[in-house]
């Protein structure tokens, strides 16, 4: 069976922001605070590596009852033990991720544009990656920002469940649930908190109130 | 069942070192030439693009009887319908790999010194890359070479094929097939070559005459 989701917070991990802290510690906070979903994105680190944070995060994540998804790597999900994967354009095809994952994997999809996103319509796949709904420094090879606007028109376009990324904060997180998303994505939110548990509590609770 | 390999020649594929010329054009003439296994190695484009090519030179080498392995990405060898993967001592654990690609797979390990190849023995793999034999510019992380006797002496302790590494040319191909390698791989003996055809045949006749 496909894990049950909650939406509201999904994290996504940044090992950089992070600085000396293990950042299985900073998603274990995160994940006490209230994040209901967490992508590993590691670019650098290689596969062994990868593969073991994977692992100590899914040991960590599944007695919270939050899935963990690794970017783009679906040899890092399937060795690891994680329930799924966020795939970017450029990454594997949804279809042939679906193939080797099986029925019960998450796959998410970045869209960066209203195509992308009609490309994707009646796809099984678990969500859209909306990126970046605003401008943000973290993804510097990210296209145009989609605005509340283009998510609004995005929610009415399609049936998929979204994730709203880029440039969300504890300030703005409600008026980007209002628009349409089901959970907002966040990675200097958390990684870069002084203190993650709180951080994602204070995004919990602007999530609840949009 | 897994693939039929008749060692020989071993091809690491290097976009770099092709150049402007299309790899895949570079490793089915080096197929035509004589090479009998050939791995794909992509450090730096993304997973689709590798994926795509992956799957053009199993198209291509699948009618000359030369299985395809893939460099550390089983995700990408998965998806491409690639017969294994090779696998560094970074990279995914080969029993991982194992489970996740079947008993039909093709599996190597790079092993940089006797305790790696020591660990082996016994494991269900196809055979050991041994790395570096001589002294190479191609990998500049490689640790000290095995030499001739290092490579004889590792021929004597382990059951496993041996495809020797590092520094090889139609020059010396001959003696480190002597030493006990089943085949000797190379890279920018075929991919830096004018001619990867006769480079190709060039090398096999030179793995024929040791």
């Amino acid at each position: 069976m496909r894990p049950e989701v909650h939406w509201g917070v999904y994290l996504v991990t940044d090992r950089g922001l992070a600085g000396r802290r293990d950042i299985a510690e900073v998603v274990d906070a995160a994940a006490e605070g209230g994040v209901s979903l967490v992508q590993l994105r590691e670019k650098t680190c290689d596969t062994r590596a990868q593969i073991r944070l994977a692992a100590a995060l899914c040991e960590r994540l599944r007695p919270r009852g939050v899935p963990l998804v690794v970017n783009d790597r679906v040899d890092v999900a399937l060795a690891s033990g994680a329930a799924g994967v966020h795939l970017g354009q450029a990454d594997m095809p949804w279809d042939t991720a679906r193939r080797l994952m099986g029925p019960d994997a998450l796959i998410g999809v970045s869209v960066e544009t209203p195509e992308q996103a009609a490309a994707l319509e009646g796809c099984d796949i678990d969500y859209l990656g909306v990126s970046p709904i605003f401008a943000t420094p973290t993804k510097t090879d990210a296209g145009a920002p989609w605005g509340l606007d283009g998510l609004r028109a995005l929610r009415h376009a399609t049936r998929h469940r979204l994730v709203a990324i880029g440039g969300i904060s504890a300030s703005n997180a409600a008026e980007v649930i209002r628009a349409g998303a089901d959970a907002v994505a966040v990675v200097s939110a958390i990684c870069a908190a002084s203190d993650p548990r709180r951080a994602a509590e204070a995004l919990r609770r602007a999530v609840e109130g949009g």
